[in-house]
């Protein structure tokens, strides 16, 4: 099912650039499905562009949804309090093996890719649970300094300052119903809250998201096209622009309020996209 | 820490109503936790006021988070494909006994609440995989039939249609932070996605949630008020008015596209809060 470009059709910035470090982060029960097919795709046609990859393959890992007290091994409080217990882990280098490790990847990374089906609105529980317990305390969050003007470093600062992210999600209904009109709400904003409040809170840029609907009906034929639309989205990863999220530390929002500030936008406008540069 | 208020102080229309039946869906580690504490108030309080109550709380059942072939036994296909699986699966009364349980106490119960810490902008993930896993197939979803005017009974329609259902959230930061300009985007818009995606779609009618900022500030004296708040939210829970989500299927949308009419919002209108009505 796999197609990879043969090497002569690279853009040529790719095989001049440098080499790129991508950790796909895959969130699929079936191997043999779209979401395999597209991990696959992802790995050939980047090693094919001379990159390094990386895949946390969730389901075949047996990850660990479920953030719980042994978690955090001696460092976790009686009773349980998460954040302190998961801060007390991570500054002690105490934090389970397997999240250790994906902390690792992270921070190898320039590039995470995140394959996923939507269900529920949302990605599956796995994936949900990999960010519960890898975006630890003093990791992902409660990083930086907050005073009058600096309230932590997040939402453009942070660990993972400086590498990209991007969303490849199936979705099984049609593209009409996540429009600005849609019943379901437009992608943009269901997609919103992993984009700004998962990825760009410790740091990530944001690449406009790989979103495929109808996966339910796509064949053969339409495959090859799935196919080739991706490869183009990972050979141009690297020049792709991320969406303008405001940065929260750099004069946009009141502090500590964190309110858009009213010159910005329009009194009275409100909702996800003041948060994106116009 | 519970507060129970004598029977003499009721609300004269519960002391005289018919008796709730009220599921509680409990996501958090820790029983001595805030988020314990409002699940063991909802109970104390709903049960003095005569009504039924029954808690599934997720860490105690050690709930399997993560939705994989083992859910659908025989019916699993190879490759597997979740969705006719989950409905081979359920038309055969064949899923796994958790997951038939929760769909016995759905059915059962006329209020469902939802007690959970907000995790990075949504559910922790034991949650997220008790939907994933118990809104199964031809229970939650793929009901009802497809034609040129009625696009399945979802979204006012579905199985759990004429149950009510209440998100309590708990969240670490200030309200400043989630409103209509706050940098995490304003509550209801983070909440849409399960508010309506999940609990609307298969016909839950949605009360405005109880959501509690600061969490992480609550002390002894603040949370009695936390305590009396959520009481009397309780105590009305017949009477409150859910959120005016418009119906699928009763002219607003067109079908199949499933976008808003154009006479029903002014053109150029978007996002989630076009489908409550006005």
């Amino acid at each position: 099912m796999t197609v990879v470009p043969a090497a002569e059709n690279l853009p040529r910035r790719l095989l001049k650039g440098t080499t790129m470090k991508t950790l796909i982060v895959h969130a699929h029960p079936e191997p043999r499905s779209l979401n395999g097919a597209l991990t696959d795709i992802a790995v050939s046609t980047l090693e094919a562009a001379g990159h390094e990859v990386r895949v946390s393959d969730l389901y075949a890992m047996n990850w660990k949804a479920v953030v719980d007290a042994a978690d955090f091994g001696a460092h976790a409080t009686s009773p349980l309090r998460v954040i302190p217990s998961s801060g007390g882990a991570y500054d002690a280098g105490a934090l389970t093996l397997d999240v250790a490790a994906e902390q690792e990847k992270l921070l190898w990374a320039d590039t995470v890719i995140f394959q996923f089906p939507m269900w529920w609105y949302t990605m599956p529980a796995i994936l949900k649970g990999w960010v519960d317990r890898v975006f630890s305390f003093h990791f992902a969050y409660g990083v930086g300094r907050h005073d009058e003007t600096h309230y932590g470093e997040r939402f453009g600062e942070g660990t993972l300052r400086g590498r990209r992210a991007l969303l490849s999600v199936t979705v099984g209904g049609p593209e009409s119903h996540y429009t600005d009109r849609g019943i379901n709400g437009p992608i943009e904003d269901l997609l919103f809250p992993i984009h700004h409040g998962i990825l760009y809170y410790p740091g990530l840029e944001v690449l406009p998201p790989f979103v495929l609907y109808g996966t339910d009906k796509i064949t053969g034929g339409a495959f090859e096209d799935v196919a080739k639309a991706w490869q183009e989205r990972l050979l141009s990863l690297e020049t792709t622009e991320p969406i303008a999220f405001r940065r929260q530390n750099f004069g946009d929002y009141e502090i500590p309020s964190l309110r858009l500030k009213e010159n910005l936008e329009a009194p009275g406008s409100k909702g996800f996209s003041l948060h994106v540069r116009g």
